[in-house]
C-alpha cells in the first residue's frame, strides 16, 4: 500500500469523523484522516477493523496530497468559524474538480455561500447532513447531502456503502441543490425536537394519570415500539426507564435535572420556517418548552403561588396507555406534517429542488427520527410526489381519523387537569385550523384595516379595499 | 415667523408624519416637513389648525436650515434602505449636538448600528416606536423613544405634548439605551399579533358554540369593552360586527377574506425571542396561524377530506360568553406576560436597561394594546420594579385563578368539539408548565445524552454527567 493513494479523506477525527471513516473502511476503501491531534490519529489506526486500510496524520497537506485525484474528503469540525478556517487552509492544496464535503451542522445559509465561493475556483462543496449519532456513524447513518449533482456521482459509492439500509436500500440520497442537504438536516432535527417533547408530555400524563412507575413507563413503550409507534426514539425511551444511577439507588432518569439544553438547529428550523413562512407550531412548542424548562428558579416560586387545578386525572390505566398512544401517534404524524410541509416550500422557494420522495426514505433508517411512519409517507409521496401537505393524502387521512377522538379525550382531560401538553394541544389546533375552510381570521383583516389601514381582501371581488369603520 | 426658526422638522409627510407634525402644532409649536411630494406640503399646511406655524418645504436642506439648533428633526419613512439613505443625505447639513428621530419600524439591530455609526459624528440618533395608527398620531399616540438619555431631554417637551395622557401622564418615556425604543414597539407589536388571535378565536368559540350573530356578537364585545376587559381591540371589534358592506346587503366581516396579512413585526418578536432564547409561545402561535390563514386551497382541501367531530358544541349562550370571557381575559394576560418577560430578558442580554414600569405606564394609552390591564401590570411593577414574570405577582396570581377553571372548561370542550383555538391552548399550556416546579423535560436530557452523549445535568450534584445507555 506504500505507494498508493487513498479513496477517501477526513478532516476532523472526533468520534463522528473517525466512526465515520471506519464504517468506510469496512466496506473496502481506503481512508486517511487528518487531526492536529497526534492521539487522535493512533485511536483512529487502533480502531481500525484488520484487514482494512486506515491512515491517520498530523498535517492536512498530507492527508491531501495522498489523496486519489479527483479528491474526495470531507470535514467534521464545529459549525461557524472553524468551517472557514478548514477552507482557507484547504483551498492552496486542492486542484480543480476536488469534492469537499462538510459533515457537519452548518447552517444552510452558510452553506450556500461557500458553495457559491468555491464553485468559480472548481472545487464541489457539498453541504450534507449526517444523522445517527457516534453509533450510526459507525454501523449506518443516515446521509443527506445538497449540492453539484455531480459532485454527488463521485462520492455516490463511498456514502451508499456506508449508510443505513432499509430493505436493502441505502438511506442516501442527493437532496437538492445549494445548501439542500443541510437544510434538510435542519428541518430534520425539527422535527426531532418535536416528538421528543411530544414523548415527554406522554411520559407526564402516563404518570400523572394512571400513577405508572418506571417499570411500566418501560413496558409501555416496549409494546409501543412492537406497534405503530415503533421508532427510535421510542425505542431508547423504553430503555431509559431502566437505567440505574450508579450514584444513588434511584433510576437514573428520576435524579436527571429537568432543564434541557440544545444547540440551536430547533431554534433555526423555527426561526426559517417563520421566514418563509410556513406554519409550524409543533416545533415552535418543542423549541418554547425548552426555553421555558430552563427558567427553574420562576418555575419554582410559580408552582407555591399556583393551587393546582380541582380535577386531578381520573382514567383506568388500560384505557388511557390506549388514549395516551393514539393522542402521540396522531401529533407525531403532525410533527413530520409540518417538517415536510416546511421543506416544500423552502425547496420552491429557495429553488432547492429538494425531492420529498426521496427525503422520507433517507430519513427510514440510521437517523434520529426514523420510525414505521415514514413507510407509510414514502407511500404517500410515490402515489403524489408533489403532495402539499402529507395530511392530505387519503391514507395519511384514514390514520388520522382512526385516533383523532382519543387524541381529543387526552388534550380535554389534561387542559381539565392542569397537565402541561403544549405540544400536544399545539399538533391539534393546527389541525383543527388546517381542516377549516373559512378560519376566523377575516376578523383579524378587519381589526388591521381599522386601525392601520392595512386593507383587506374580499370573498367575491378581487382587489384589495379598505373602509372608514365607524365607531358605534 | 418669517425669520424665526422651526422647533421641529419631519422627513415624510404621509399621514403619520403629517399627523404628527399636526400634532405638534397644535400643542404650540412651530414645526416644519418635507417631502418631495409638493401635494404633500400642501396638504400638510391645509390641514393645519388655525392659528399654529405648520410649513411644508420639497427640498431637505431648506428644512434643515430652517430648524432651531440643536435641531430636533424626526423621520417616518419605510424601514430598511430609505432609512439609511435618508441618513446619507441628511449628514453633510447637520450639525454636532443635533437630534434625528427615527419613527418608522426599523428592527432595532439596524438602530443599534446607525447610533453607533452616527454618535462619534455627534448626532444623537433614537429609534422611537409609535403606535396608535393615523387616529392616534393626530390625538395622541403611545411614543416608545430609546437611546441617549440627553438627546431624549431635548425632545422630551415635544414628546410629552403630542402622547396620549392618561390620568394627566403622558404615554411617553424614556425607554432605553441604544434600540431599545425599537425594542420594545416589537415587543408590543408581538404582543398585539396574541391578543388580536386570541379576539378571534373567541368570535369563532361564540359563533359555533352559542350560534351568535354579528349583532349579538357586537353586544358581546360592547359589554366586554365595559369590564375587566376594556381594551382598545375589544372595543374596535364590537365596532366591526355593525359595519355593514357597502357592496352587498351583508355585514362588512362576513365577505371579508380569511387570509389574514401581516407586516413582519410578530415574526420578528418570535424569531429574535427564540435568539435570547425566552418563551413567548403565544406570540409564535398567533405567527403560525396568520401564515396558516394563508394556505387557502390546501385548507378547503382537508375540509372536504377530514370529517367534523361528532361532539358539536352545545353550552348554553350565557354561561358560554361568560366561559369565553373569562378564557379571554386569562390567555390576554398571559400574552402581556410573554411578551413582558422577553422585554425583561432582552434588557439585560442586550444590555438596554428597559424600565418596564415605565412601558407598561407608556403602554396605558394610545397605543394598539391599551387596555385597563396595564393598570393591573403597572401596579404589579410598582410593588417590584424587577418582577421576573408579571405572573408571579400575587394580585396577578389572584386573577389568573379567578378565571383559570372557565379557561380549562373552554380549552376542553374546543379540544372536543374542534374548534381551532391555537393561542387559548397555547397560553393555557405555558401556564400549566411556568406553574410546575418539575417539567418532564428531564426525559429530554436523558434522550439526547442516549443518542447524542450530550450530556446531563443531576437535581442532587453539580456538573455535568454522561452514561453509557444500556439497551433492553
Amino acid at each position: 500500500m506504500a505507494n498508493s493513494l487513498y479513496d477517501f479523506g477526513m478532516i476532523g477525527l472526533g468520534v463522528m469523523g473517525r466512526n465515520l471513516l471506519l464504517n468506510m473502511a469496512d466496506h473496502g476503501f481506503s481512508v486517511i484522516g487528518f487531526d492536529k491531534d497526534a492521539a487522535k490519529n493512533s485511536a483512529l489506526e487502533a480502531a481500525a477493523t484488520p484487514g482494512t486500510t486506515v491512515k491517520g496524520v498530523a498535517e492536512l497537506a498530507t492527508m491531501v496530497q495522498l489523496l486519489e485525484r479527483p479528491r474526495k474528503l470531507m470535514m467534521l469540525v464545529p459549525a461557524g468559524q472553524p468551517v472557514d478556517d478548514v477552507i482557507a487552509s484547504l483551498l492552496p492544496l486542492l486542484e480543480q474538480g476536488d469534492v469537499v464535503i462538510d459533515g457537519g451542522n452548518s447552517h444552510y445559509t452558510d452553506t450556500l455561500r461557500r458553495v457559491q465561493e468555491l464553485r468559480p475556483k472548481g472545487i464541489h462543496f457539498m453541504g450534507m447532513g449526517v444523522s445517527g449519532g457516534e453509533q450510526g456513524a459507525r454501523t449506518g447513518p443516515s446521509i443527506m447531502p445538497g449540492g453539484d449533482l455531480d459532485a454527488y456521482a463521485k462520492v455516490k459509492p463511498m456514502l451508499e456503502a456506508i449508510a443505513a439500509k432499509v430493505k436493502g436500500v441505502p438511506c442516501v440520497a442527493y437532496l437538492g441543490k445549494e445548501g439542500a442537504g443541510h437544510y434538510v438536516k435542519m428541518v430534520h432535527n425539527g422535527i426531532e425536537y418535536a416528538i421528543m417533547q411530544l414523548i415527554s408530555e406522554s411520559y407526564a400524563l402516563l404518570q400523572k394519570g394512571a400513577g405508572l412507575n418506571n417499570d411500566q413507563l418501560h413496558e409501555v413503550f416496549k409494546n409501543w415500539n412492537q406497534g405503530a409507534l415503533q421508532s427510535f426514539l421510542v425505542e431508547i425511551t423504553a430503555d431509559i426507564f431502566l437505567q440505574n444511577d450508579d450514584k444513588t439507588d434511584k433510576r437514573l432518569v428520576d435524579v436527571i435535572s429537568d432543564k434541557a439544553g440544545s444547540k440551536g438547529t430547533g431554534k433555526w428550523t423555527s426561526q426559517d420556517a417563520m421566514e418563509l413562512p410556513v406554519a409550524v407550531p409543533v416545533i415552535d412548542t418543542a423549541v418554547a418548552m425548552r426555553t421555558l424548562s430552563g427558567y427553574k428558579e420562576q418555575r419554582l416560586q410559580a408552582e407555591t403561588l399556583y393551587k393546582a387545578p380541582e380535577n386531578a386525572l381520573h382514567v383506568p390505566a388500560d384505557m388511557w396507555i390506549k388514549q395516551v398512544h393514539d393522542a402521540l401517534y396522531f401529533a407525531t404524524i403532525l410533527s413530520y406534517a409540518q417538517g415536510l410541509a416546511m421543506l416544500r416550500e423552502a425547496s420552491n422557494d429557495l429553488k432547492m429542488e429538494i425531492p420529498l420522495p426521496e427525503v422520507v426514505k433517507v430519513w427510514r433508517g440510521g437517523c434520529i427520527i426514523r420510525s414505521t411512519l415514514l413507510e407509510v409517507f414514502t407511500q404517500a409521496y410515490q402515489k403524489n410526489a408533489d403532495l402539499g401537505n402529507i395530511l392530505l393524502d387519503e391514507n395519511i387521512a384514514y390514520l388520522v381519523e382512526s385516533v383523532i377522538a382519543n387524541t381529543r379525550s387526552v388534550v380535554a382531560q389534561a387542559a381539565a387537569a392542569g397537565v402541561p401538553i403544549a405540544g400536544f394541544m399545539s399538533a391539534l389546533s393546527y389541525f383543527d385550523a388546517f381542516r377549516t375552510g373559512r378560519m376566523p381570521t377575516n376578523l383579524i383583516q378587519a381589526q388591521r384595516d381599522y386601525f392601520g389601514a392595512h386593507t383587506y381582501q374580499r370573498i367575491d371581488i378581487p382587489g384589495t379595499f379598505h373602509t372608514e369603520w365607524q365607531q358605534h
